[in-house]
C-alpha cells in the first residue's frame, strides 16, 4: 500500500441540494452519488458563502468568507496575494490541479502593479486561483451583440472542433442547442427548447468530456508517488437547460417537485426580493409551462452527471484508487426553478443557498460513520481545512476561516461547533441595484442562519428579512418587520456583529508566532517602565549599563 | 508661480493632544506649532485608528482601518499588495518620500511567495509601506540580552558615528542616556534619569537631525518641477524620556498638568483595563515621583520639537515654499503619563487615542478658515484622501476608507459627515493576554465613539466599557455594565456592527466599473430567462439564431 493520498474534489454547478435521490428526490434516481453517500457522510446543512458562482467558488478555494477575500460577485477579481487551497497544499508538497470551471477573474491590474508576469509559474497560479490548470473551462462561451462573455480560449470548443463539429461556436450550436425540423438552431438559451435533445453526441457533451479529462489526468499520475488534489469542476447542470438524448426525455412534468411558492410572498415583499421577483428569469419561472419544460431538462442533466459519476467511480475502483482517494461531491449553489417566484439563485432561500455535500474518506478511522448523515451547520469554507487535515497538514487559522469536517467523519463529538452560518450576496452590477437607486457598496446582503432562524440583513437602510425555519420551513412568512420578533432579530444581529468583527486580515503572522512574542520586549532591549532597574533581575539590565564617553 | 504643489506630512510620535499651547497647555509654550494653527485649521476631535505606533501608522499610510489592512500590532507585517499613499500618489505622478519612522514590518514571506525581489523598486516600496525612503529610521535601536529590537541598519547611529561619537550604540549611550558623576551611563531607559541632560550635543539629537534631513531633501528638490509629498516622521517625544540641554531643565513639577485619575477607576475595572493597570509601566507612572521626573522631560522633548518646527517653517518661508506646501502636523497616538493609573498608550482614554491635528493649506480657497478649529469627528485615515484631493486626484473609494478633510478647510457645510469614529487595539503579544488566558484572535478591542459616548468592545466574552463624554469628560465612570445604559450600548453596537460589515476588501474593482456593468449581460450573450426570445428586441437575439449543422 502506497503512502500516496489523493483528493477528488468534485463540484457541480447550480445543483440543488434536494435533486438527488439520497437527499429525498422521489423521481430523480442518482444511484452513483447515493452509493458514495452510503460509503461516506452526507451533510444536510451545507451552506455556500455566496449564492452565485464566482464568489461562492472563491470562498471554496480560499477557505475564507466573501467579506474577507473581496471577490464579491462574478468577474470581480480575486486580489493578488490571497492565499488559496493550492498555496496551502503546495506547502505540504501536494499538487493541486483544476479540471473545469472556477469562474475566477484574475487581478490583472494587481499583477501588473506588483510586477508579476502572468505567464510565470507564480503569475499563472495567481491567475488561476492557486490551481495548476490541467484544463480550465468555465463553460459559458456565450456571445451576444456586444461580443463574448468570456474572452479566454475555449478548450471545449477546441475539443468539439477537433471532433469534427464545424460550427462557429459548437458550445452553443451543438452542446447547448437543438435543431428544429427546418434545420434551424433551436437555442438552449430559449427555454421553450428545453425538451429538445441537444444537437450533439452524448459522449461529446460537457459532462462526459470533463469526466474523460479527469480519468486521463488520474491515469497519467497513477504511477507517480506524489499526492494530489484534483478539483473536478463540472459546468452542469447550470443553464442553458438542454441535454442530449437519451436524457432529454427521461422526465416529464409528472416527475417535477411541487412548486414552493405562496401568494403571501407577493403581499409586501422586502424591496430586494421584490426587485428580484420582477426579473425576466423570475417572471419566466413563475409560469408553469416554463417549469414543466425546463425542470425535466435540469433533471436530465443531473441524471447524466450521476451516470458520469458511475463511470468515474468504476474507474477508481478498478484501479484501486478508491482506497486512497477522498471524494467530495458538492455544488457552488442551488437553483430556484420557480420556487418563491424566482429563477436562478442569488437570494437565500434554502433551494439557492444550501447545497448537497457528500464526503467519502477511505481511511479506516472513518469506518464508523459510513452511510450516516450529519446535520450540523457546515459552510463551504470548511473544505479547505478538511483537505489540509486529511493530508496531515497544519491548518493556518490566521488565514483559513473554515473548520475541518474531519471530526464529523471520524464520528467525534464536537462541543464547540459553530452556532450559525453566514452567506453574502452582492448585487451591485444588476438592474435591481439600478431600480433601487443604490450605490455599489450598499448592494450587499448578509444571511445569518442557525437551525431555527434565518435573518437576511440588507445594507442601504432597508429592513431585514427573517424566517422561522421550524414553523415555516418553506420560508413563506417574512418576519423582518414583526414587532414580536424583535428579540430574535437582535440575537441574529449579535451573531452577525460578532462575525463581522472577526479577525480576517491578519494573515501575515501566525497565532503561534504571536504567542512566542508574548513578554519578550525586555529581551530585545525595551526597558519600558523601569525607574531604577531594580524592577527586573540585574542580569537583564546589564546591556544598558557601563562606562560612558562624554560627548564633546 | 510654479504649478508644483507639495505636502509636508509631519508626524510626531506619542505626542498627546493636549501638550501644545494652542491646545490649552498652560505651561508648555509651542509658538511655532501655534503659528501653524493660526494659519490653518486645528481639529479637536482627531482620533487614531489604533493607539499603538505601527498599526496607527499603517492606517495613516493606507487610509484604511486596522481591521482592513491587518497589521494589527507593532511588527505585524503589512501584507504585500495593500494599497498605500505612495501607490495612489504615484498614479498621479506625485513623488512620495519618507524621512524618519514608519514602524512598518515588511511582509517578507509574502514577497517571497509572490516572487518579488526585496531590492527591486516594487519590492522596496512594498517593504517601505509605499514610500521611497529618503531616510528610514524607526528610532528604537534598543538592545537587550536577546539582541536588537530592530535588526535593520541604523542611519542615526551611522550619523552619530560619522560625527565622532564612538560608543557601541550612540543612540542609547549618547542620545538617550546621561552620564552620572562617576562617568557611568545613566540610561534614559531608567526613568530616574529623566531629569538629566542627554549625553549629546543638542544639534546632534534625533529631532534636529531629522529636521536637517528634511531641509536637505527640500533643498535638493527645490528647482525640480515634480510635486512631492514628504512624510517627515519624527521619533520624539516617544520614550526613552530624556532630552539634551537646555531642554532637560526647562520644566519642573510645577509645570505638569494635574494627574487625571480616580480611585473609582480601581474599584472594579474592566478585566483588560485591570490587567493594564498592573503593567510595570502603569505601576511606575502611578507614582508621583516618576511623573514629576518624567513629564518635564517629555515637555522638554516637545519644546525641542516645536523649536525645530520654527527652524523648518523659517526655511519654508525664506525659500517661498510656504506658498505651495500643505503642512500637516499630527501624532500616531498619545501618552497616558500616569493618567487613569496607566503609562504608555494602548487603551482608549482621550489622552491615548486622540491626537493633535493641524492642517495648513496655502490655497486661497481656504483663506476663510485660517485660525479656526473644527470639532467634527476626524480619523487618521482621512489624511490619505485629503492629500489626494489636494493634489487634484480622484479618491478610490473602493480602497480608501477615510474621507477628505478638504471641505472643512474650505469652510464648507458637510451634512453627511460620519457619526462615529472607530479605533482598534490588539494586545495578543502582551503579558496581559497571557494573564487573561486569551487566544490571539480574542485579544482585540474596538472603540466606537461619537461626541457623547465612547464604547469599548472587548472580544473574548467580556463586558464592554462605556463612558459618557459629556457628564464625565475625565472618563472615570465605566458604565459598561450599568443596566440603565443598555439602550446606549445597543446604539453604539449598531454603529459598530454597521462599521464591521463595511465593504473593505473589494479593492480590485472600482465603483465606476461596477456601475458600467449593470444590465450588460444580454449584450455579452447571457440570454437568461428568455422563453421564446420575444421578451427582448429581435436584433438582440440574432446571435443565437441561424442554420444549424446536424451532429453526426
Amino acid at each position: 500500500m502506497t503512502q500516496k493520498k489523493n483528493v477528488l474534489f468534485i463540484m457541480f454547478d447550480q445543483l440543488r441540494f434536494d435533486y438527488l435521490s439520497c437527499q429525498g428526490h422521489p423521481h430523480l434516481h442518482t444511484p452513483h452519488m447515493d452509493r458514495l453517500a452510503e460509503k461516506g457522510v452526507r451533510f444536510t446543512r451545507a451552506y455556500v458563502q455566496s449564492p452565485i458562482c464566482g464568489s461562492s467558488r472563491m470562498s471554496y478555494y480560499t477557505g475564507r468568507y466573501v467579506h474577507s477575500h473581496g471577490a464579491q460577485r462574478n468577474n470581480f477579481p480575486l486580489k493578488v496575494g490571497e492565499f488559496t487551497l493550492g498555496d496551502h497544499l503546495r506547502n505540504g508538497d501536494i499538487d493541486c490541479y483544476l479540471i473545469g470551471k472556477t469562474h475566477m477573474q484574475a487581478d490583472e491590474a494587481g499583477l501588473k502593479r506588483l510586477g508579476i508576469m502572468p505567464d510565470s509559474v507564480i503569475g499563472a497560479r495567481q491567475s488561476e486561483c492557486g490551481f495548476d490548470a490541467y484544463i480550465r473551462d468555465d463553460g459559458l462561451w456565450a456571445e451576444g451583440v456586444g461580443g463574448l462573455y468570456d474572452s479566454k480560449r475555449s478548450p471545449y470548443n477546441e475539443y468539439l472542433k477537433d471532433k469534427g463539429y464545424e460550427a462557429h461556436n459548437p458550445w452553443h450550436e451543438n452542446a447547448n442547442s437543438a435543431l428544429n425540423e427546418e434545420g434551424d438552431i433551436a437555442s438552449g438559451w430559449l427555454m421553450q427548447n428545453a425538451d429538445q435533445p441537444a444537437n450533439i453526441k452524448e459522449e461529446d457533451s460537457e459532462t462526459p468530456w470533463l469526466t474523460s479529462q479527469a480519468i486521463q489526468f488520474m491515469e497519467e499520475r497513477r504511477e507517480a508517488d506524489k499526492s494530489w488534489l484534483c478539483h473536478l469542476s463540472y459546468i452542469k447542470p447550470h443553464w442553458p437547460y438542454i441535454v442530449p438524448a437519451p436524457y432529454h426525455d427521461m422526465y416529464g412534468p409528472e416527475h417535477i417537485l411541487p412548486v414552493q411558492r405562496s401568494n403571501q410572498e407577493k403581499a409586501h415583499p422586502h424591496p430586494v426580493y421584490g426587485a428580484y421577483m420582477e426579473n425576466l428569469v423570475a417572471q419566466s419561472f413563475s409560469k408553469d409551462e416554463v417549469r414543466e419544460k425546463v425542470i425535466p431538462a435540469y433533471m436530465g442533466l443531473i441524471k447524466q452527471c450521476d451516470d458520469q459519476m458511475g463511470r468515474l467511480f468504476t474507474y477508481l475502483e478498478e484501479t484501486g484508487q478508491m482506497d486512497n482517494t477522498m471524494i467530495v461531491i458538492t455544488s457552488d449553489h442551488g437553483d430556484y426553478l420557480g420556487d418563491h417566484w424566482l429563477g436562478e439563485k442569488d437570494l437565500f432561500h434554502e433551494c439557492s443557498v444550501k447545497v448537497p455535500l457528500i464526503i467519502y474518506d477511505p481511511s479506516a478511522d472513518t469506518d464508523g460513520t459510513r452511510g450516516t448523515v450529519c446535520d450540523e451547520l457546515v459552510e463551504a469554507i470548511d473544505l479547505v481545512p478538511t483537505f489540509l487535515e486529511w493530508f496531515g497538514q497544519d491548518i493556518p487559522n490566521h488565514i483559513v476561516e473554515g473548520r475541518s469536517l474531519m471530526p464529523f467523519l471520524r464520528g467525534e463529538q464536537v462541543d464547540d461547533w459553530r452556532d450559525f452560518v453566514i452567506s453574502e450576496y452582492d448585487y451591485s452590477t444588476t438592474l435591481a441595484a439600478e431600480k433601487l437607486g443604490l450605490e455599489p457598496a450598499d448592494c450587499r446582503l448578509f444571511m445569518v442562519a442557525d437551525k431555527d432562524w434565518k435573518l437576511v440583513h440588507a445594507e442601504g437602510d432597508m429592513r431585514p428579512m427573517l424566517f422561522n425555519l421550524n414553523d415555516d420551513p418553506e420560508e413563506y412568512y417574512d418576519l423582518g418587520d414583526s414587532a414580536a420578533h424583535y428579540p430574535v432579530r437582535e440575537q441574529m444581529y449579535r451573531h452577525l456583529g460578532a462575525w463581522a468583527r472577526r479577525m480576517s486580515q491578519r494573515t501575515a503572522i501566525s497565532d503561534d508566532r504571536i504567542k512566542m512574542m508574548r513578554g519578550k520586549a525586555l529581551e530585545k532591549g525595551i526597558f519600558l517602565g523601569l525607574y531604577d532597574g531594580s524592577e527586573v533581575p540585574e542580569e537583564k539590565v546589564i546591556p544598558i549599563k557601563g562606562k560612558g564617553q562624554k560627548a564633546t
